[in-house]
């Protein structure tokens, strides 16, 4: 087996065409037995095995400095450089990261999650290579999908300006996560059929067939000189990539690793800017992720023969209620809409739009405006549902404080995926975003403590008129059909468990682990009262009012413990001159790694059992 | 006068040219007097004058949706759309605000103030538009500035894959604030030059004197199909709006107001989206703002006829002081790299660039890409600087979490005007960096004193290998030439003031103020310990756990309360089970609007009497 002797890139090096071709067969063979058992992202990694080969063979990594953009597709990059006997604990507690990491290997120079941010990162690269007179080249790989976001063109805008010489691999596989959306997909599209670039090479290949004119200058072209683009475009022929100061190679066969070599090869020669444009498809050679590569994107575990998923899922997602709920409402009101950055199935947005096709809009990667479009339908007279991930609502965070907040316009953030995450680790945890909501007048926040909650919430939201944000967990409990569930009261909270030695005030997801650690301590004799606190914005006053001095006072919420529901609940305390003690269950001041949930939760302290012995110690201590 | 007879657009229509070019004399005169008395935008508001009344004049407003990206060039549409006999009171407290509010009128259908948000608005506008089955047209006009920022392009993108019939009317004055930035300003002087659409216009009008053939066709141009564009562009030549999927109109003269008038009408028969290219000059009309018109962007009242200013800045400004540290530095630093997001001017950078200017980088508008070029800059070895203003630091929160915290990264952020701003108002205040700041895992944040504290912050920041932000506001006290300034301790709070009755924490631009609560208090008896807090993370926890339980402890920042260093405080004693009443001085739960400074604070309870008045209070109800 090839895959087992590559310790490094520089094994790669020595290898034949045809030995190239058997790795890259070993790699997708060992990404599929990895990711089936483990879960992760196949459909990507699967795509750009040859580009990543190819990569390596051309370039002197770690000296060199390649950065994948969003990351997720770092697997083949991995396995050959150093980490394939670790590659099987890929995602796992303690084991390799599903994404780059800095401290896991040096061929890991930048770190990657969220999408949009390696041309950024690579300019900066590039610019401190010339800073400090460094040799080395930059290459940043992209998906197009990940073009749809803002900051690529605000770095390629600036890369150009300055023609700072750096390459940008556009791996194009006409697909985000979603198939593609934005206008500029369609341009991909036209260049891929107009194959303008590649007609010209043959034109010039076609002159090395001349006798004395031609042979200098095809090998000229393929010893590498820039002299290729200026045969290729004619001055008038201004695309998008030259409007923004790049040389353009393409489109060149993502799995032809000798076209690839060659193109590359060619790239590193150019002194500015350039960026190759690269053809793969998602899920290449396996047969199951080829058809249907949006659910191999992310998956969880699967069997290699049908691709069908190990552990069904036992209901239907949050995100999958929250859409349904969306269309039952949209059937009599016209002005419900519901807006997506590239996650239509993430979010099970994909729910509404069987039924409402037109009322689920697609904007790409493209988390700013697509909360300021929103902004923009709400000023108009519309009712925009902009469900996103807790952790890329991140990216809209003045959108929501200049655009929603201040207009008070009626915009309701669907925050999916908030509290600690799993496997996909630091950069996907949504811990931030009390933090971030909480302190901006006039938005209400919401955390439903299961599903059912979630979906009284979103009816009530729909007769709201001002900025809402909903927060859930993908973990949250799901009460079956039919099944008891709680049930929304709005800007009240909500005691769901009586006691009179503690108050233990729980958000969302916290509630249930709240109720498990009332009941071990009533087991000791202990009984604590437990208040679902479903509006974490505004506080329940009225509650918090009538809460007896002197009891100790416990919250607990899936969130960063400083600017989140507990440091609320202690201010107004404090305001309002209530004696007694009161502490906070929350993450601490460190990132959250990657791995399984509750492992997590564990490391953050918010089991039942961690929190009922705090409460129990705390109580020892408050009793004279 | 022509103005006073403006009550409303439709004034506007009946007027000839020759009154129309009057009217446009008018309101640069009024703008100049204006502005020179009350400070504010004027450079941006001379250059499209002409450009606002021809497009209050083809559109029906407020039916028609008329969004200013930045609105700070929305005084002329102030001015003819009924508020011209409030316009004196313009960016004064309780006056007209100096960029569009809802509230103000129904001709400011969206709010804008930080840039590159207004085709996003407009799309969502015109897609409510097209949901609710409405007639309106909607209309974005965009800087040239405002386009190296991403939204533009993902909105762009968004729009123009969906050909959602809209306007972008972009006004080309070859700057943003400062000479333009970014390879797009290199293609848009491409199209300004090449002239393409207006020769083909002159090609068509000539065509115009052809007999049979030649009138029609010169009838349907002018009146309004679509037909032009064909006419124009080869399909060879697909540009970046092309690319984008929107119709380019243009380059036409932003002066003229005829030639604006058929172009828009023109447009507005567009069945898809499209982008008008107007040229302006920026100060037009005004010969000193013509000839530096980045001192005119945002200019304090001045002179007249000299265009000096009136007051003469006593000191220089933070950002000076920053920039003139960092240029000492570099002499010995070869990493030492400032980055500025369009605003070298405002946050002073032009005096280090005075010096080293290849060792400030101008990236546009696109603060999302700054901190992740500077984490890139960081990760190859340099040293960076971000100088931006703290509400522009909202952009790029994700970033700062993702790229630069996450991977600890020594970006240092200097955030100029932090804290309540003045006259700009509620888009411009500094009122949310540490709520944004303090939960993120390895930030350290400092917040200076006074001037000369601000520069011993940044010597410190060069030796120190982690990300840091240091928030400072525009009203910091400067001490002058050698004199005594706040000296920085790193990790440490220092007493400025010795008293027993109660201890008053006070960050950054508050320790003065608190310096002269203590004042007053001292007159009536009681002793007030004011410490000096400039690191606001991590907490002096040697500091918090020396302070005598039961004496009151008070913090004060010009901040919002949620999330601020005051919760930080209340939370680490709480925690610590230090006993005692605390208290905190800040923003309180709403939107801080637009006026003098000084006033602003009063608003917020945060001038010294106020303090004073609660501290007495507090004090009187804890002794026995």
């Amino acid at each position: 087996m090839i895959l087992e002797t590559i310790q490094s890139p520089e094994d790669l090096k020595p290898l034949s065409l045809r030995e190239l071709n058997t790795l890259a067969e070993e790699i997708r063979e060992e990404l599929v037995r990895t990711v089936s058992r483990n879960g992760g992202h196949l459909a990507s990694n699967l795509g750009v095995v040859e580009l990543t080969l190819a990569i390596h063979r051309v370039f002197h990594t770690p000296e060199d400095k390649l950065i994948f953009d969003v990351g997720h597709q770092s697997y083949v990059h991995k396995m050959i450089t150093g980490r394939y006997s670790r590659f099987q604990t890929l995602r796992e507690y303690g084991g390799l990261a599903g994404f780059p990491k800095r401290e896991e290997s040096e061929y890991d120079c930048f770190e990657t999650g969220h999408a949009s941010t390696a041309i950024s990162a690579a300019l900066g690269m590039a610019r401190a290579r010339d800073f400090l007179n460094a040799q080395y080249d930059v290459v940043a790989v992209v998906g197009d999908g990940a073009l749809t976001g803002g900051m690529c063109y605000e770095a390629l805008n600036d890369a150009g300006q300055q023609k700072t010489r750096m390459m940008v691999i556009l791996n194009d596989n006409e697909m985000s996560i979603a198939p593609n959306v934005g206008a500029l997909s369609g341009y991909l599209t036209k260049l891929r059929v107009s194959g303008r670039w590649q007609k010209a090479k043959k034109r010039v290949r076609h002159l090395g067939q001349w006798p004395v004119v031609g042979k200098p200058l095809y090998r000229v072209i393929h010893g590498g000189k820039n002299v290729m683009k200026s045969l290729v475009m004619k001055d008038s022929e201004i695309g998008f990539f030259e409007a923004l100061g790049f040389h353009y190679f393409g489109p060149i066969d993502g799995h032809d690793i000798q076209s690839l070599e060659r193109t590359l090869r060619m790239a590193r020669e150019t002194p500015e800017p350039c960026v190759i444009h690269v053809l793969t498809r998602k899920g290449n050679g396996y047969e199951q992720a080829e058809k249907k590569p949006e659910a191999f994107h992310g998956t969880p575990p699967f069997y290699i023969e049908t691709g069908g998923r190990i552990k069904l899922p036992k209901a239907p997602s949050c995100g999958h209620m929250a859409a349904t709920t969306l269309a039952e409402m949209s059937r009599e009101d016209p002005r419900i809409v519901a807006v997506t950055a590239a996650m239509k199935l993430g979010t099970g947005m994909d729910h509404f739009a069987e039924e409402f096709p037109d009322r689920v809009i697609d904007v790409g990667i493209a988390e700013e405006h697509a909360a300021t479009m929103c902004a923009g339908m709400a000023a108009g007279g519309m009712k925009p549902y902009f469900a996103v991930y807790a952790s890329f609502y991140q990216r809209c965070y003045d959108q929501m404080i200049h655009d929603v907040a201040m207009q008070r316009l009626p915009v309701t953030f669907l925050l999916d995926r908030s509290g600690i995450g799993g496997e996909d680790g630091q950069t996907h945890h949504g811990l931030f975003d009390l933090a971030a909501t909480l302190p901006v007048p006039g938005m209400t926040v919401l955390a439903p403590a299961d599903a059912g909650e979630l979906v009284d919430m979103i009816r009530w939201s729909g007769r709201f008129d001002a900025p809402c944000v909903i927060r859930y967990s993908k973990y949250l409990p799901h009460p079956g059909e039919g099944e008891k569930h709680a049930a929304f009261v709005p800007w009240r909270w909500q005691t769901v468990r009586e006691g009179g030695d503690a108050v233990l005030l729980a958000v969302g997801s916290m509630v249930c682990k709240a109720m498990e650690a009332a009941e071990i301590l009533a087991g000791e004799g202990i009984s604590v009262r437990v208040v679902s606190c479903s509006t974490v914005k505004p506080l329940d006053e009225r509650l918090l009012g009538s809460l007896p001095e002197g009891t100790p006072v416990f919250t607990a919420e899936e969130h960063m413990l400083s600017g989140g529901f507990g440091a609320s609940v202690l201010q107004y305390l404090t305001d309002s001159e209530w004696k007694g003690a009161v502490r906070c269950f929350g993450v601490g001041d460190a990132f959250i790694q990657h791995g399984d949930h509750e492992k997590l939760m564990r490391d953050a302290g918010l089991q039942p059992d961690q929190m009922a012995g705090r409460i129990r110690t705390v109580l020892r201590k408050e009793q004279p």
